[in-house]
């Protein structure tokens, strides 16, 4: 589905849209900043979802994800009943853990509210030691942003 | 440590204190009124702690405990930095369930927030189906608020 | 849109759904039951968008909501992923306050997570103090689920 | 109160400690690597507090703060129960913005969980601009750490 720019990484592709709930806005009257890792972390997961190796599967093969890192930038704030528009790319997968560059868009007028990335360690179920990142999950990957990132 | 008032019930007893964090509030300024939901199963949490009951030792004992029911008056509005004491007894304890009469105060002005209720039914780990409370626990509450509620 | 039973009750109707995110489980594996009240105050908030009666209009007309009272039944668990089904039908509009019955149903299989319902006072925005339900608002209800109810 | 290291940074202060909550576990068990923003706010609210500059005062002297950027490194994780201890220095006063380290450790075995930063900026309450942090609040945060961080 996606393409890839002359810098070798691929482009942005939206994999969910929320709208903003009043339980997410903070008394200045705007998004809380702490919110927007739900949205990170709920983009990722329909990443997952989108190339068929969710939750589930991972537990079928016997791993999992824990995140090691993660870093946003707070361009635009977002209000109550705003729809967010969240997008992402794989940036890297390394042997036993992968970086997924994220940005979220205000649907009405497509100003940029944040940016940043997570990377997470895949962990093996049993031993809780990191564990390398399996080929189907690579593949899937793959096929998700027309292309493997540098690993 | 507790004592029995002449309606049968028990005195509320405080069991932690907690200062509204600014991811709490909303966009009124004030707490949003799902978050009294957090602070009143960390007050149940707490009674559990209290009684040397805890999470760990109902797994150890085959069973867990899931929310049937929950109701809350909303009295005033508490704002950022307001220390809040929570309150509760446990009201009744039946065969598989038990109701825990909660509120929270403001400690600044002992202005009544919420009052409310919850009940939780003991369920069995395994089978997931509700199991009786048992009697360590129920003579937990009773050494915990001088009286077992009626059953 | 809606219609109305031989109780004078209206029917529920579906105002919005969501997925469950991850950040919204507990370590029981299932929703805790304190994000219910998130997904209760955004159906009503939906209802509000529904009958173009948002709380920008409210502010323009010089009122806003306050909860009053809140309570949930839980019938059964949502997990990680699930699509939630959230229905509504106001219950009561009253002089100053108005409540709405509410519940939430798994998309997959229609079963029933939580039903309760939510109490909200209008509140004037200038004295704080409790202020009649406009005629428009009360027609917007009318028209939503074809019929007022009972005040 | 505090004391500078060969680098010319402050050694790290604890502010504030809080008790895991149920809800902020997830379905791994663990803390949701998002709450740790909302600790990490609350760190700094309690750091404004401390120095006696708090949102109020910032209101009144016509500013307030919003996030730029924020970034965490994940160590060690969290679990329901544990009490986390709160740590931050603030590394960096700019013209318009401030940028504090942040680190959370777990009160029984003193283990890392997560460590990072958090900027700020100063705006201007009527025009929304960036506004020259005051010498006031420069000088409290001297006060606090013995010594002014490199702008």
């Amino acid at each position: 589905m996606g393409t890839t720019d002359n810098t070798g990484q691929s482009d942005f592709q939206p994999v969910f849209e929320n709208r903003v709930r009043f339980a997410e806005t903070d008394q200045q009257g705007i998004v809380f900043y702490g919110e927007y890792f739900t949205f990170q972390d709920e983009a990722v997961s329909q990443l997952f979802r989108d190339i068929d190796y969710d939750y589930d599967r991972m537990h079928e093969d016997g791993w999992q994800v824990h995140v090691a890192n993660t870093e946003l930038n707070y361009r635009n704030a977002a209000e109550f009943g705003d729809v967010i528009v969240n997008e992402l790319r794989v940036a890297e997968i390394g042997t036993a853990s992968f970086t997924v560059d994220y940005r979220a868009k205000r649907a009405a007028d497509d100003q940029l509210l944040v940016d940043g990335s997570v990377t997470h360690v895949a962990v093996d179920l049993e031993t809780e030691r990191p564990t390398r990142v399996p080929d189907a999950f690579r593949e899937g990957v793959t096929a998700f942003q027309g292309g493997l990132p540098d690993s």
